[in-house]
């Protein structure tokens, strides 16, 4: 993909905005200067409002929320969150592949749409941040807009996305990614794609319609939580995304002998959990041994027969493993095959790896990333790059747009979980540079 | 339990037989001397025939057998094999337990029955000779008596007990330790224990009146495939089972703390996977750090949530140690417990224990054991101590007898499998020593 051009318009944009602010003009026309811009604050307390609001669909009896894609509570969700679209007058629609799109006019006909927004669909027993700070966060963005009599030069596009956590449907479609065999596949919520999205408004028979080329949006930007716990603990304001990382997935299989456990000697075994458990180390072990923030988990294991009176015949594991650059990836996994043949033949198993899934890093545009994080430093907040170890539709919208996102903390690191939590002021202060990176890209 | 009294008049009657047989008389009355019994033989053709024949009875297309308790296949299983031993002239019956009984009387009235026999009903997916070598070598013996009209001191009673695979039932109902609450469990062919009895042809309204007395036998023996590969790897012909294991099994419960593999950076977990991973090989290093033959087993794992994409929070593994020694058995799992504690505290995992089950050894009477030894060795057959590993009936009988038990060698040790197999040459020397051990027994 060839971002550079955009990405040295961009670059130089920020330029003009790390001189102090002290180039006006042309960015904000009617009714705002650019000082004016630059002082532009969301209304926090309405996005908090709003998060509460939004958590009340789907909400579970012990806390967070299942609001699982294409189930009643989702489409219930989305006409609550379209509704506060219309509040603040966007022009909203719903594509062909399911997403909400609402949009406002620029002041320059020429200029794509600059698009941002996230999703509101949650993984069974999620928590009320992951998606919904940043649809909310670009919602109020819109609203402020509009409020503060703000007319952007670009067209701005506020995108919900639907089906996130279920594999990025919705960006995927966006991105001419979806094909008509994949609408079979069966989602949480027991519809297949192709039902789910017609289910919410879309229109499966004519899924090429929803597709964007490259070129047709300005930017891309997302705010998330960050789901990981750096920010966290490091007591930091706001996380500039680098790229997503590439996702390495393995299925394995360690073959042994299965035996009884009471009548089979410990020297003449072939125990293949045994040999599993050593897998399990070596991974964590091969992993850590570079330097970086690479991450290999081994998060499934079974061993059959599965009874505690039988030595397991068969262990069937996974593999992951994630990072930003996908030779590392390769190059580990390749590291952690090889240690496990020779684990094998300590013990007489046999290790089989079978590729299931391999996907691209996806890199953040370096332009907006200067333009996120100037923009949260000239609001006094503090800032670290890093990868997004969780994939996202930003990952989609890369292929079509300049590309970036805003991380806001998350308390513990914790996510997918009803104890997922981000403190109201780390909402508004992601939403605040959310409104600030747009005001500075479309002023570029 | 006290068997001593008994033990030391076999012993008595081993010392007799070691002198070469020169102690004949009045063991074997009517048409056989006792020279005359020394030299009986099975018709070891037969047995291997009827093995054949048995296995038709819930034979799978893919080899083996699945002739699980309670199911059709079990019932017409043990009509064939009753039809077998009234050709062997036994007056047979079904306890209201549900086991298969064949008795021939003996010359003197006073003397209590020698009893043997073992099991026909299989695991799901087993194999054509655990259990049934010892059933039909032991209606074998009796009809070997019968064609060569000796006629025992002792009564003589050949068993067949029900369900031995599905927790020893029979014998359990024979000694007295099943109650009427017992006989709500399922069993694997999905009926009820009760419902399984009685569709044997057993009469769970009566099951006291299956339950045998201590002193009731004169003695209980057992032939056995061996199931182990000792014999088979050592090339012997008999084993001499000096006692079978007590058994211990723990739920191990390993709680770490669940999250996103891919935010969650690899110093900042508690992968509860990791710490199961060092806590399956602690337990291999503690089990083997003694001298000894105890087991120690881990069968079962399973990560929760299991996503690949999940740091395993909670992992439910299983832990299993044998021995015939059972302070042994409690030392072990009492160090594995306290070196998890450690495993635990290296990455803020938790380890939970709980006993689910410990079974105490059940010790073979030292007569009895010289007996088999003593009856091997005069048919030039060579001979091991040896535990048995896996439980069998014999262990609830050496409540009520001095217990006896004659191992003959599996190939490969491979048991509860199609592949299990016993070549024809080695149940007919079984048989044999197992003929040649009731004689000697009866002629205590």
């Amino acid at each position: 993909m060839n971002r550079r051009d955009f990405s040295l318009r961009l670059a130089g944009a920020v330029g003009a905005l790390s001189l102090g602010n002290t180039r006006l003009g042309a960015s904000a026309r009617d009714g705002a200067s650019r000082q004016g811009s630059a002082a532009l604050r969301v209304n926090g307390d309405r996005i908090n409002q709003h998060l509460a609001a939004l958590s009340e669909f789907g909400k579970n009896p012990y806390g967070g929320v299942s609001r699982v894609a294409y189930s009643d509570f989702d489409r219930k969700g989305r006409e609550f969150v379209m509704g506060l679209m219309r509040e603040a007058s966007l022009d909203v629609r719903i594509d062909t592949a399911g997403n909400i799109l609402g949009s406002r006019p620029g002041s320059s006909a020429a200029l794509k749409p600059i698009l941002f927004g996230s999703h509101i669909d949650s993984v069974p027993d999620g928590g009320n941040y992951d998606g919904d700070v940043g649809v909310l966060s670009a919602i109020e963005v819109a609203r402020t807009l509009k409020e503060r009599g703000v007319t952007t030069r670009h067209p701005i596009e506020v995108v919900i996305f639907q089906n996130e956590e279920g594999g990025t449907i919705g960006s995927r479609g966006m991105a001419g990614h979806l094909a008509d065999k994949d609408l079979d596949l069966v989602a949480k919520s027991g519809k297949s794609l192709r039902d789910g999205i017609n289910f919410l408004g879309g229109d499966t028979t004519k899924l090429a319609a929803a597709a964007r080329k490259k070129g047709d949006y300005a930017a891309y930007v997302e705010l998330h939580i960050e789901q990981g716990g750096t920010l966290d603990a490091e007591g930091l304001n706001i996380g500039v995304v680098e790229g997503i990382v590439g996702i390495g997935w393995w299925d394995v299989i360690v073959d042994g002998f299965g035996n009884h456990a009471g009548t089979t000697p410990m020297d003449k075994r072939r125990d293949a959990l045994l040999a599993a458990a050593k897998y399990v180390q070596m991974v964590n072990r091969v992993v850590t041994s570079e330097p970086g923030r690479q991450v290999g988990t081994v998060g499934r294991i079974q061993a059959s027969p599965g009874a505690p009176n039988v030595i397991p015949g068969q262990v069937l594991a996974s593999l992951e493993i994630r990072d930003l650059d996908q030779a590392k990836i390769v190059r580990l996994a390749r590291k952690v095959m090889d240690e496990a043949t020779k684990i094998g033949a300590e013990n007489g198993t046999t290790f089989t790896f079978k590729e299931t899934y391999l996907s691209t890093p996806a890199m953040m545009d370096h332009g907006v990333q200067k333009v996120i994080e100037s923009s949260a430093k000239a609001l006094g907040m503090t800032t670290k790059h890093l990868p997004s170890g969780a994939g996202h539709d930003a990952q989609y919208m890369a292929e079509l747009a300049p590309t970036g996102m805003i991380f806001c903390p998350s308390q513990g690191g914790i996510s997918h979980s009803p104890k997922e939590f981000t403190k109201p002021g780390d909402v508004i202060n992601g939403a605040n540079v959310l409104l600030q990176t747009i005001l500075a890209l479309d002023a570029a």
